[in-house]
């Protein structure tokens, strides 16, 4: 059968700075899907749009057909309000561990579809992974049985979401194409949407450890996401948070879920808590305007009801803080790692060795750097080169001063953890320059940068 | 074996507008040649390069390393210097044909490797298959042998010339990025540098027939191959030529034959002897200026020897004119035809059907539209879609008029051939529009519209 559009001329035409036609944009991720846009075809158009750009249609146009590339999940169904989160990726963030717990606790649905770690930055799944029994795969009958009964579920997405963007982000990181605006948020959203989400929390990472260094392109990338969310129905707000210093006081996988744990104790650094409770509040807002609008169809609440309302304003009194403090938190935990054959009780692993790094002055820490930090993570064997690697239960860097410490000469400033010897000594080359002490403190800073959210 | 470089660091260089190294530039054409870089990543740092450009040194080396990829000819044992040329391909264009003849009938050897033709636009080695018995296939030591003993060969080009050119040609063929002039200029000036000429002329063609519609563009072509040229030793000269109108009045393999063996006889078409000529008293200077400045080593001759001047001013001196008129630059024709086994005696087929196109007013023809005749005459059959197809011998157009002729209703215009008659429809659709008749002829035009050389 003749093919509608022709790939070289929707190449040439996005080169030449034109838009693409909706039908051009649609044939394109289609045909590439089944293998008739060659591989060479569509790395050329990924560069053209690299350098050219996308309009807002034609991004959501992409957006749309890379959705139409697989299935859909749907959660109406369900008898809670949906709201998913998702981060750009960071050195020690950990915040979905204690996030879905606490939100989940509030009978919201969080149906958190996660990744593995790459480089210096880790992956849920790897940190979850590190207790004994919990498993990542879930079929889609175990998920929303979860989310229906215990609110949160922390799983592996399916290979059937999206395929288009698998293969695409494949083809992305061979040809330099991966730094994109509008490619980043295109698979980024296409996966969420698919996903069947309500509403969406967007943390984008902006710092040293992110991959948005600098705040422009770091709020830039997070409208483009709260415009392509709205255009699809999926009410979207995104969080600018700060990731020049690591989140909280752990990097590595056990140690970062022992952190969230105790977050949900009711203990647990300040930066993490702080940051939870944030997105907590958004995503519980979100949730209420959701079902103010939209109701709970699966549970018989329709929109704009007597229930929807007083449902609503619950979300949005809810305390989240007397969540962490009361155990309330911490039973949501305990009954999302369970449902996951984890043992919310077992001992977590630990490396095999440790090494102490000291201070080498009295003073105030005023800078700790994320990605030296995350990088020397990795080389401990927290975190991996590529996808077929293992990762290290144990290995990672607890951080015993942060920016804004005072700190003694001879102190430990971090404990290094590996099973690997030779490991300390490339952590500790990669760690020179990491921090700096000075006589006086910093300026106190917040971990929440900017708020985007579109116009109400 | 540790490769020395990284393809997506090159890629990410050229993608953020920075200059590539030479290491990078040579490890890149070598390690896609050798399969290493995929046809991918070639393809999305083709499309940085069609987007963000090459400095002259980017671009030098670029073209040094696909020489570098094959074989590389010499002919620095020949008693004749040598001076090839190339035309970058338009409707009519036969210029090769009586040209060559020209140039070799006064000592100079032009080694001519010739490409086939694609879409509207016709090939040399095609036009001169009409030639029973004619072949293209030559071995290196038959060239050496003709130019040596003839002076001029039109063959086609072995398959050991700048291997990395013809991969990515084919590459950029399928990935929109055909039409940049760095890709363009270093993929002419690789093959015509490995071929070892001494000079070069370049014919760059300007106009709707053209593959450069512009002069702006045609001239930025030319100005990047004479750097190329002279960069790389090789004394290289261009002019821009009118293609906004069929050169000569046949377009076609046979009838172009034809035509230009009117030429030869001193008749033919006025634009045909006026090009013919301009272009080998371009080319004779050239032989003039290399044979003052390095001599003719294969002949004895020293560079600044009284033998090399008196040389160098017969070269300057010749009467090129008197050339066609007094038969000499048909006895070289005769010669080169005969020498690669082709009859220049034979009669040449004709199509087996024609039809007229006749005129519908009196008045003066003013415009009459390369592209249009060109796509005519593929449709007829003169041309090819794809490098696998045939084409006919005696397909193609007679013109009867051309621009500043004046035209009476009812004269034929034109003359289409074809041996298959439903050829003759499609045709007459493409021709559509293709002319202009006026009351008034136009301002008359020369066919040489610039001339593009490095500062002496």
């Amino acid at each position: 059968m003749a093919e509608p559009c022709d790939a070289v001329d929707v190449i040439m035409t996005k080169r030449d700075g034109k838009t693409l036609s909706i039908p051009q944009i649609k044939w394109m991720i289609d045909a590439y899907t089944r293998g008739v846009v060659a591989e060479e075809q569509m790395s050329a158009l990924l560069m053209a749009i690299f350098l050219q750009g996308f309009t807002r249609e034609e991004l959501n146009c992409w957006t749309d057909a890379m959705i139409a590339s697989g299935e859909r999940l749907d959660f109406t169904e369900l008898a809670r309000p949906t709201v998913d989160k998702h981060s750009t990726g960071g050195v020690g963030d950990k915040i979905t561990l204690p996030l879905s717990a606490v939100v989940a606790s509030f009978g919201v649905a969080v149906p958190q579809l996660s990744g593995r770690g790459l480089g210096h930055t880790g992956g849920t799944l790897d940190k979850l992974e590190s207790i004994p029994g919990w498993r990542a795969a879930l079929s889609l009958d175990e998920m929303k049985k979860q989310l229906s009964e215990i609110g949160a579920v922390v799983c592996q997405a399916g290979s059937g979401l999206a395929p288009a963007d698998r293969k695409l982000y494949a083809l992305r990181d061979v040809t330099g194409t991966v730094a994109s605006i509008p490619l980043i948020a295109s698979s980024i959203m296409s996966k969420k949407i698919a996903e069947g989400t309500s509403a969406l929390m967007l943390d984008v990472k902006c710092g040293s450890g992110a991959f948005m260094t600098e705040i422009g392109p770091a709020q830039e990338l997070a409208s483009t996401m709260v415009e392509i969310g709205e255009d699809h129905g999926v009410h979207t707000v995104a969080l600018i948070t700060d990731m020049s210093t690591p989140l909280g006081k752990t990097v590595g996988n056990a140690l970062e879920v022992r952190e969230s744990v105790e977050v949900l104790a009711g203990g647990g650094p300040d930066d993490v808590i702080e940051l939870t409770l944030r997105l907590a509040r958004e995503m519980l807002d979100a949730a209420s305007t959701i079902v103010e609008k939209k109701g709970i169809p699966g549970a018989g609440v329709s929109p704009g009801s007597k229930e929807a309302l007083r449902r609503a304003e619950a979300l949005r009194e809810a305390d989240l803080a007397e969540s962490l403090k009361n155990g309330r938190a911490m039973d949501s935990w305990r009954a999302i790692i369970t449902a996951q054959g984890g043992d919310p009780d077992a001992e977590l692993g630990t490396a095999q060795d440790h090494e102490e790094i000291l201070c080498p002055t009295d003073g105030f820490m005023t800078r700790l750097d994320a990605l030296k930090v995350g990088v020397a993570g990795w080389r401990l064997g927290a975190g991996r080169a590529r996808k077929e690697d293992a990762v290290q239960i144990g290995a990672g860097i607890q951080l015993h001063a942060k920016p804004g410490d005072s700190v003694r000469r001879g102190q430990s400033l971090m404990t290094l953890h590996s099973d690997t010897p030779e490991a300390f000594q490339r952590a500790k080359e990669v760690l020179e320059g990491a921090w700096t002490i000075d006589d006086n403190p910093p300026e106190p800073s917040s971990v929440v940068i900017d708020r985007v959210a579109s116009a109400p």
